[in-house]
């Protein structure tokens, strides 16, 4: 059972190597009747391609979607959306001399370990490429939700130890770091060009921000939406913690002041006076902003020498060569904010057939 | 679709409600042939069981587990192994009082809005009680690994602001928090028996060490080894944070100290001079020990006045009566312990099938 | 990967062996809301409980359902629905011969060959009694199909070469072999007396009726609704073939005459003039009855002496003790009754996200 | 939740549209290091092929496949292997007459009951070229499966009402209708051409046989491997009954004549003295050939004048344009094949773990 298949009612598989033919992505599951071209794909892509500012992998590569199925007359059929992108600008010769080297940070000893052997051009599945799937799936079901009111918004909390001290919605796409404090930005990438003159990588977190979501929406035990989440965006390379709300710090806090009173307000809507709870209580949806962060980790590529082992267990030194991003975490703003999509559909999807009056509701 | 259903090879189901007649899980998967009676599984329900200590709710129920189905003289069938608690020290008429308010931090009103109505006695399926099904699968899962020298080992990391200094393994299980580090426990003791003095609760950190697992677990992409734990932990009741190895702290980190450098040893195996990934690079185990964290939220049932909602909407105070634990953590050890065990052998079922060779060779 | 699962939205878990302490069944995925209690299954256990008649076997039990959860104050809860039925009746000695022999037309060797052991007490899991797993959730989804109108109706078409003449719907519960035609009936108890007599057994027909169901149910490719019927019947211990509206006569016609014209009716109806597809066309139902029959063969266990081998691998000759039914037919007709409520649910919850429409319905 | 999705450990999900860009499928699952290029393939393709023989199609494409990933140097990766082939020999102006019919026979009613539209072009996803997507799976589970001495060989048994006398395995391949018996192969030709000239279609049926499988493989209870067979079959469009074994024969037989006496050779090998059973007993595979067999209607595209209804609810009139085969049997064959090889791969990749030996033997 490999694991290339993400949701159940809104499900998507995802395929490809860096330097293979091709990487893509097929979503079956999707309601019929949405309008959808490639230019509703295109923007989540281009906020993920390579190339857009000096913080990132010199590969170059225009990744242009072409939708191979589910699509008729402009809208979804309700049959698989197969989506591809050809790998064109692969300098696999980068990467002969880490054919029998395994790099620290990277998966390449694992995967030799499970599977005798890899694709090592570039990474292969374990590439950052691979993500590019997960964006495919993501613009559709992010269309999807705002159809119904529902925005999700990712930027970038902190690169390194410059955490942003102010939330400017309108700034986020105005800065090449995603953060939506331009201040910081600035200090940050004075910070990160500071580190690749040192031939080394940084780390940073990405926070994300639901709204929109009425409550109720998440199942009970297993499939939480808190839990459902975390999986989606723990399996994105690089990231290694996930919180909800105040996350750790709700560790060190007192239930007095960590529980979050409700209330009636005006309007007669039911509302929370504070939100330490990030939107979710006993794994569903209560009806505030959902918030999360992912801590990723510094690109394991860097450029300084590493002491390391090669397939033949010898101790050998490596320095990789290969066009690397200095940072992932502005690149895996997209992939957040993706992978949260899909994994809001899928629930919102499944809260649909709850209660037998829903079922009857629709059958009656 | 709802979320009583966890893992793909070794699949659990759960079922039950605080205040219902029973609660359980049917364990489907399980390979046949391992030796297992109600003594392997009784430990570890003692260990989630109330009533061991004075930071642990009065309610008192021996938790006995009953095998329905999967066993035969002495020894899994390979068939379904249903497993079954009878609840029978409900206090149910405590509950009468939150029947239509929302207690502040639980999922009561989320419920409601799911479903439309909810069991509120102890908190129906939402209540701590639901844990026993994850721990009646962990104890199995945790035989089967044991088998084969893959042991699990949860803990209290902190207490509150009180974290542990030194680990030592022997501890652990002697002192009422379930911590490494006596000393601290002491002061952990002395800051909960303050907090409940002030009918306040307490947050804390249970952390998980996986030993003796090979590299080559975990499944590219979606069912990585660290993505799966996450939603295992995440959906633990009151975790609001999942961290593996540096976690939080990679974030802030540089690529050449958080990268683990490889080297050969003596005996020629590979390994890491460092630790920082916690065991999992690229969602696939590296063969050194796993370390994982989750934080805890403080207990949301207080006996403290709160403000809050009734399901007409109406703005009321609460006071909680019941029996509550004023933390949560020390019970959560073996139940992230449990949902470990039954990630980490779902993922070594799952990847038995991962080469050619391997199908040959047993087929052949 | 254990196949005691089945369904997608509307699961069911069932569990037991034959002889062990308990059958049941866990549902998971029952819409919140639903009137229920042990009287709307009762019915269902029944029909398939033994000792009804001469043609059932003697083994006698009242096969009594306990709730063990999800449903409160006679509602479903939305949570999984844990369902167990007591053995109480095993004569668990009558099997020690066939320990270590392989009964023809059983599970035995199969069994052994799997897992190395089996309990051989009354076949084990491999027994008629797994069966009550299927109708615990059949009669459930059975409760939520008759609030839309839906009714599946199964029935004995043939018992041995005995096939019905013509369709009474209301003789089907009159006579002990579940026939629509009581004249055939009686020919039928009069074949099956003389076999019995011979220490012989006899199989059948059972035909199932879907009524009520209207156009769109089922998912393209994989998922029709007819292979996802197929599986379903197939999986019930005994049948060797399953067809759908003309079947297998379909093979020999010509496009002409097999394929059903549509027309609108004077309402505006869409209906079609023939049903020769049984009420399904490209896997998705089409408005009119669906209509498909399974073949059981006769049962295995016979009292007349066979030639078989020991798990020694000897050549050996056996004689079947124990209690056995002459036929199977009578007490499958609920079970593939059952079976056909449970798939038609499941297919019609999956129908519920299939438009954008339906989605921004619900959600807006 | 739809329904493009097949398998649980070896996984394949197809997608396309038969006017649209592409038809293909991704294979998640396949162990590593099974060699595989487009030349293993091929020879799938082309044996479904249309254009091949005066009873196909006319529609004329070389369906050549392009791998676009989780092959390395030859070898899979382990990863998911994605495969498309372009559509290129549409004639969509054929189709804009049925724009708006329902054409009696084919899915085109449900799938605008479903989703409210469809591309009528050619069927759209449930035309014929769906299959293709089958047998790209199937050539790689057939290749598996080979390496270990499973062979699977599917044939026409009967086209129309003429069914096979004998069964050559060296003629199947050599007649246009794959038929294991040259004499009838020749009778059922004259038919068609009968039946051509009159403007109308001819049914048939299909069998398969199964060879080298151990006793073992197939899961109790709902993943029997005849349930999961029957699924995987009924599925493919048209087939409208599936037996195994004596199938519905056995219905009428007697359980002495029935059953199989089980003999041990003189090797010492547990055999059958016969097969009625068709090698599955209670689901699971008794080490016998496996034998199945598939109803498959005529072709419900005839250009006869038929009576249906529009999309508006009009009664009217259809001749059916494009280019269609009279048959859909000798085509149908790769295809059942092909579902087989990748069932009973599914089965046997899930019966590696089914013992708790084979886990320890494994990581031990």
């Amino acid at each position: 059972m490999a694991g290339s298949l993400y949701g159940k009612n809104f499900r998507v598989m995802t395929f490809g190597e860096s330097h293979g033919p091709a990487i893509g992505a097929v979503v079956d599951g999707c309601p019929a009747g949405l309008e959808l071209s490639a230019e509703d794909i295109q923007p989540f892509l281009d906020r993920r391609r390579p190339g857009q500012s000096r913080f990132t992998t010199k590969r170059n590569e225009k990744d242009e979607v072409e939708i191979l199925s589910g699509v008729f007359e402009g809208k979804t059929l309700g049959t698989p959306i197969a989506m591809v992108i050809r790998n064109t600008d692969q300098h696999s010769k980068d990467y002969s001399d880490i054919q029998n080297v395994y790099r620290p940070g990277h998966a390449d000893y694992g995967f030799d370990a499970k599977y005798g052997f890899r694709d090592y051009r570039g990474g292969g599945r374990s590439s950052a490429r691979e993500t590019i799937g997960r964006v495919l799936a993501g613009a559709i079901a992010s269309k999807l939700l705002a159809s119904v009111g529902v925005t999700v918004t990712a930027y970038s909390k902190a690169i390194g130890p410059f955490e942003i001290t102010k939330f400017d919605r309108n700034e986020i796409m105005k800065n090449p770091l995603y953060m939506p404090d331009s201040e910081m930005s600035e200090k940050a990438q004075s910070y990160l060009t500071e580190k690749m003159s040192e031939c080394d990588s940084v780390g940073g977190i990405v926070e994300c921000r639901i709204d929109g979501l009425k409550a109720g929406i998440g199942e009970p035990v297993f499939d939480k939406l808190d839990a459902a989440l975390s999986q989606a965006i723990m399996s994105i390379g690089a990231v290694k913690g996930f919180e909800i709300g105040d996350g750790f710090a709700a560790s060190k806090a007192v239930g007095s002041t960590n529980n979050d009173s409700f209330y009636t307000d005006d309007d007669g809507v039911i509302k929370k006076r504070t939100n330490h709870a990030g939107g979710i209580l006993g794994g569903i949806s209560d009806g505030s902003e959902i918030i999360f962060r992912a801590a990723i980790k510094p690109t394991p590529s860097i450029s300084k020498e590493q002491e390391t082992v090669n397939s033949s267990g010898e101790n050998v030194k490596i320095v990789i060569k290969g066009r690397h991003d200095p940072i992932i975490v502005p690149r895996a703003v997209v992939v957040v904010e993706s992978m949260a999509c899909v994994t809001v559909l899928d629930l919102m999807l499944s809260n649909m057939s709850a209660r037998e009056s829903y079922f009857q509701d629709f059958y009656s």
